[in-house]
């Protein structure tokens, strides 16, 4: 394995959670691992200005129709669209977090699992308790997993990998950097897919 | 042919450029006819609260990068970012509706000629008397195409043709409508692509 791809993707973004199907068979075709790294947009949009596309007129209609024919289109053919919806994903991401400190060949399972919950089954993830009853599923010790959401050194580490990720550039999810060149959404992965393969056209 | 596509673009609109260079090949692989229909982003700004994408703090700077390099991933080996830009496109889409109702057979020429002329060989396509030497290039009467830019009817038949654009469901540039199903943006032409050949999936 070469340099790993950042994979940025807030666990409240449906487009994140279609390039979250994909990205692991992408990467592996190129030889490559994924460094998955969750943010929150909700931060990001303080930045850019951004809003949540289904509150912005037109584009909401449209990216709620997008979404699920995205997911078809993509052959992920698990997607409902959950509601509360959007949600605030501090707890899915600072549990990452602190999995990854811990093992980072956890983390792909658990964002899976995450995502799964949000995107088929309609929990609430942004609940601290019922996003440390997912990871428990994902074979992670719950009370450890719990107490992370509440961690001020983990809520500081978020906090820095957020500010990070802005710095590198990052705006939306899903969000992929490969040897520093950057890619915003999953309508890149075929762009992502051929700089791969050619190491940049 | 049947149905036509409407193919809904701003003079203005990079990610448009790279459309048109893509949109007959697209349509006549499927025996369809492309209804091109010219809006003015900055119009519907007003109904989405969008803002050029190269004004907003840090996709600004992304996007720029993303129109060459999708300009290189689509094969347009003609690209180059105009200065000034974005720029108010009245007076090419003026033109556009005035040859159409004339002879809509003209249409896709001059459109062509328009988005060369800006995002090629880096004219400014926004004054009326650039636009209407830029008509006369492709073939059309000059005087009458500058006199187009300036005539009430054609003005309020834009206006119109805009208003009908963001009734539609119109929010960016380049939109593509099949049969009633909406695609925004180039990256949506493999889907526009596979909704065409299959009837919808």
């Amino acid at each position: 394995m070469s340099t790993p791809i950042d994979f940025y993707f807030d666990f409240s973004s449906p487009y994140g959670y279609l390039a979250s199907r994909k990205i692991d068979e992408l990467a592996a075709k190129h030889g490559r691992s994924v460094n998955w790294r969750p943010v929150l947009l909700g931060v990001i949009f303080k930045t850019t200005g951004g809003a949540p596309l289904t509150q912005i007129p037109l584009k909401g209609d449209y990216s709620k129709r997008d979404f699920a024919r995205s997911a078809r289109f993509h052959g992920v053919t698990e997607f409902s669209m959950p509601s509360p919806f959007p949600i605030a994903s501090q707890a899915p991401a600072r549990i990452i977090l602190w999995a990854k400190a811990e093992d980072p060949n956890r983390v792909p399972r658990i964002a899976h699992a995450f995502y799964q919950a949000y995107f088929v089954d309609n929990r609430d993830i942004s609940n601290p308790d019922t996003a440390a009853n997912v990871a428990a599923e994902a074979g992670i010790e719950r009370a450890a997993a719990r107490s992370a959401v509440d961690d001020p050194a983990i809520k500081d580490a978020l906090k820095r990998e957020v500010e990070a990720a802005v710095a590198a550039g990052v705006f939306g999810s899903p969000f992929v950097i490969v040897d520093g060149e950057p890619f915003w959404g999953i309508d890149r992965f075929d762009q992502v897919d051929r700089w791969l393969a050619t190491g940049g056209f």
